[in-house]
């Protein structure tokens, strides 16, 4: 599976011979560049990724279309760049502070609060995560696989994770990584769902509860009365 | 919460003096109409709900704009049709079997079961009441409230449900209906994402196995060996 915070950019590869040299810029340049994907991150949150283009981009940060285009080069160049960078972000928020837990259940738990929390900060506002998926979903190219990989990237943490509290002995040695994650995984999209569009009070203690119950199911006796999750 | 099957249409409300009359027509007209917001339906399942409008759907119909919009009236109106329909071949597919059943955790088992049916067969083109969640989300008005109504209603059944199951004793006294239909809601949600948009086989089975354990946490032993939920 790829990393799609690892992928090369075009930054990254040498520059054809004849063609305009897309995004070789120096550190200056580099900030430059980063802001312009911050902005267009924020934008995409009210106009969803599908929304975010060249001109667009360049409208919302008073940029000139040819400022923006010589740092991506193409409109799914600049997708992709805001999928990254919401990626790194949902990296730096959920998953860097989970793994500083203890391996296995601790760290699971972790994971799933941390990512309630963004859930319930992008309730206003989205996820591209989700409506990615819906804008994409029947899109082949570039940019939904850039996409699917930063979610697929994310499910495998989980699996990770659960196989380690496996390992660890805090969840039952015949539970099926991949079908635990699902689980979870639904709960996300519900509380998503259920908070955000149809406006329901409670649905992030629900999923929080609904949580419990993947935990009391999957878990073993010691680990549960070890970590309080029973 | 209203019925927004059963909400009157504008053809049920007398014209108002001076206005063109708006979907009064006879009955080949409403089979016309009927015809139209079939075929809007189809387009929708394309174009998402909102890439709806009078003249996309003149076009796909090969009517003029002005036919389409007499028996509509607006937009919205069109898209409220769509929605209206959708909901309604739902409850044909998956309610009316379902209710068939016996009252409790079997009719319970039956929605869920001919839910995934309709998913299944939604995988390839998409399912309004998610798509529409998206598009809509941020933008209030009629479109947004019909879609959800649509929805609320249909969570309201599988709660009554669960609320039947219980006092027919096959659910535990002092499970939340709304909990139990919160859980359910993940699954369809998890599946029609990791299947449509990630393409992972083996997600619908994973829906299955997690609704039994759903089933198992929530059903009382006798009718967990009486319906072999297990």
């Amino acid at each position: 599976m790829l990393d799609p915070h690892r992928a090369p950019e075009k930054s990254d590869t040498a520059p054809h011979p004849g063609k305009p040299v897309v995004g070789r810029v120096s550190h200056k340049g580099q900030q430059t560049k980063q802001s312009i994907v911050e902005a267009a991150l924020a934008l995409s949150s009210q106009v969803g990724l599908e929304g975010i283009s060249i001109g667009a981009v360049a409208e919302a940060t008073g940029r000139s279309k040819s400022g923006v285009f010589a740092h991506f080069g193409s409109r799914e160049e600049l997708q992709i760049s805001v999928i990254r960078e919401y990626f790194r972000q949902f990296e730096q928020e959920v998953f860097y502070p989970a793994i500083r837990e203890k391996r296995g259940l601790p760290r699971l738990m972790a994971l799933f609060d941390h990512w309630m929390r963004v859930v319930a900060n992008e309730l206003q506002f989205g996820c591209i995560f989700i409506s990615g998926a819906v804008d994409f979903d029947d899109r082949p190219g570039p940019v939904r696989d850039a996409l699917a990989q930063s979610v697929e990237v994310w499910l495998g943490a989980v699996v990770r994770a659960v196989h380690q509290a496996k390992q660890e002995g805090h969840i039952h040695a015949n539970a099926d990584e991949h079908q635990v994650a699902f689980e979870i995984h639904g709960l996300i999209l519900a509380v998503h769902y259920e908070a955000r569009f149809l406006k329901k009070p409670g649905s992030i203690e629900r999923a929080l509860q609904a949580f419990k119950h993947i935990v009391q199911r999957y878990g073993t006796a010691q680990a549960l009365s070890e970590f309080s999750a029973a």
